[in-house]
């Protein structure tokens, strides 16, 4: 049962107060792949770049069990661009720079031996080209969808009918909120349930994740990192260790899903601890198993004798 | 073993989105005793209140076994008054009118019984003042102290001084983000101990809390809470939990102490379920008891089989 990974593939320009990158390897699909392939192969990635886009990227991703079969290359054309700031909390962030270049006429095309794919990631792009894949998908079993607040504003009704075709939303707890329109979390999480979204998986970055299915709610810590480096493609990391976990183990019960937000929370604290893509490139499963028992210390208490 | 609670009691006016109170009983030590009470007994209460505080307040206080001896009552003063206002999302809040009244000139003075208490919990006040009862006390197993960015602010070296006599250090995030210079909280938190401070606990609201030893980090959840009504007290019936859960087991291990963290938890969230102490005066062990294994589902992951 292979594994389709939709989503942007860009050059990212980053600057926080600590250093500066340009042109860095980025986009949601990236992250999402890079992370994901630590748990499971091969993984099918769907997306858009330009001539431009850098060679050494594209031997990245196929080092990363990535194929790329579906990866349209637009001749002449520029790759997606963006560029942003952190600010000193590096909780907040300024978006200097957006260029879509041939992402504006991205049409993703499901080659004709994925449309049977049973499991989805939609990385954060318009809900109109999300809803776009899933025409094309002839019955998935497991689809992971993540979004931002430009679409919960700007393609609210897109949205909205995205939302009852998908299993699993993530998105992070600004957007929850603004999404329901509710400023408590819990409550928020409740109307957006009653959406029609069957998981939904709240990020708060340095608080850690909440998971809210139909019976349980699980709290997952935030991993004790006291240097980030760069923020960005954290929410795309926790997406890839999240569906990746999940594709490899094929155990979608509700104890495995609290596995899958932990080893989402793992891949997200590797990824934020180096620029770019770098703190993906390289782990080993060893490691990735340490971090998540780690998570499982810091959690942990036991009833009073 | 006695334990000791010292801080304020007062006339609380609050404002929510939802609803109003008048001169409703309040205070950093009615909020604590009152949480403690449901662990423990007596608790020895070191305060001051004015001759018009209600005579109902004194017997609500009384029915929780809080020993008041140590309560001096002014005769002709007016009790501490304080009134706040809190916005939309409850998570912030501005005070429209602290009247410090008997408390501007209150010298605590610990009766010679309590000399040896070996627990204690010094509630938020100035630092000063927290300083003197330590300074009557005959060496104290266990002290657990709370602050907020006012003294942070105007009282730095006398509460750097305090910070390096007591045992456990109680803050929220945006207190220990200001007393450490520092946005990320685990950096903060180490920093803060490396100000003398042996064990940390940092609240975060609706995110739970962390706690901080020589050797852990442990994160607990915040209770799913979707109904907010009055947040003020949560921080002392946090205090109140923790404390009174660890003098009823006289076990200061780091295992019992992350119990202690989740009971704290358990009563600050039946605090803010109503307005002023109301949610903290007639609750069952039962419900204490089941509410703290709901903490426990919450955060509760396995390793994969």
């Amino acid at each position: 049962m292979s594994l389709l990974i939709v989503g942007s593939l860009g050059l990212d320009t980053v600057a926080t107060p600590f250093s500066k990158v340009v042109d860095a390897l980025g986009g949601s699909a990236t992250y999402i792949s890079l992370s994901a392939s630590y748990f499971t192969a091969p993984l099918h990635l769907i997306g858009v770049v330009g001539e431009d886009f850098p060679k050494e990227y594209i031997k990245l991703l196929e080092d990363h069990n990535v194929d790329l079969g579906g990866l349209q290359i637009v001749e002449g054309g520029k790759t997606f661009r963006w560029s942003g700031k952190y600010h000193y909390d590096l909780n907040t962030r300024d978006t200097l720079l957006t260029e879509l270049n041939v992402f504006e006429s991205f049409n993703p095309i499901i080659p004709e031996q994925l449309k049977k794919s049973k499991y989805v990631c939609l990385g954060n792009i318009d809900p109109v080209l999300q809803i776009k894949v899933l025409d094309q998908l002839d019955n998935p079993r497991f689809v992971v969808c993540d979004t931002m607040n430009y679409w919960i504003e700007g393609k609210k009704d897109e949205l909205l009918k995205l939302l009852t075709r998908v299993n699993v939303l993530i998105i992070n707890d600004s957007e929850a909120r603004l999404l329901a329109h509710e400023p408590n979390l819990f409550k928020a999480a409740k109307i957006i349930r009653e959406l029609g979204v069957e998981i939904l998986i709240i990020k708060k970055g340095e608080h850690g994740a909440l998971l809210f299915t139909e019976d349980i709610i699980f709290s997952a810590p935030a991993y004790p990192l006291e240097m980030i480096n760069d923020p960005t493609g954290a929410g795309d990391s926790f997406a890839g260790g999240f569906i990746g976990y999940l594709h490899k183990t094929q155990d979608l019960s509700a104890e495995n899903m609290k596995r899958a937000v932990v080893y989402g929370s793992t891949m997200a604290s590797f990824c934020v601890e180096e620029f770019s893509t770098q703190g993906l490139e390289n782990i080993s499963y060893l490691r990735i198993q340490d971090r998540f028992r780690e998570f499982q210390t810091m959690s942990k208490f036991d009833e009073e004798n």
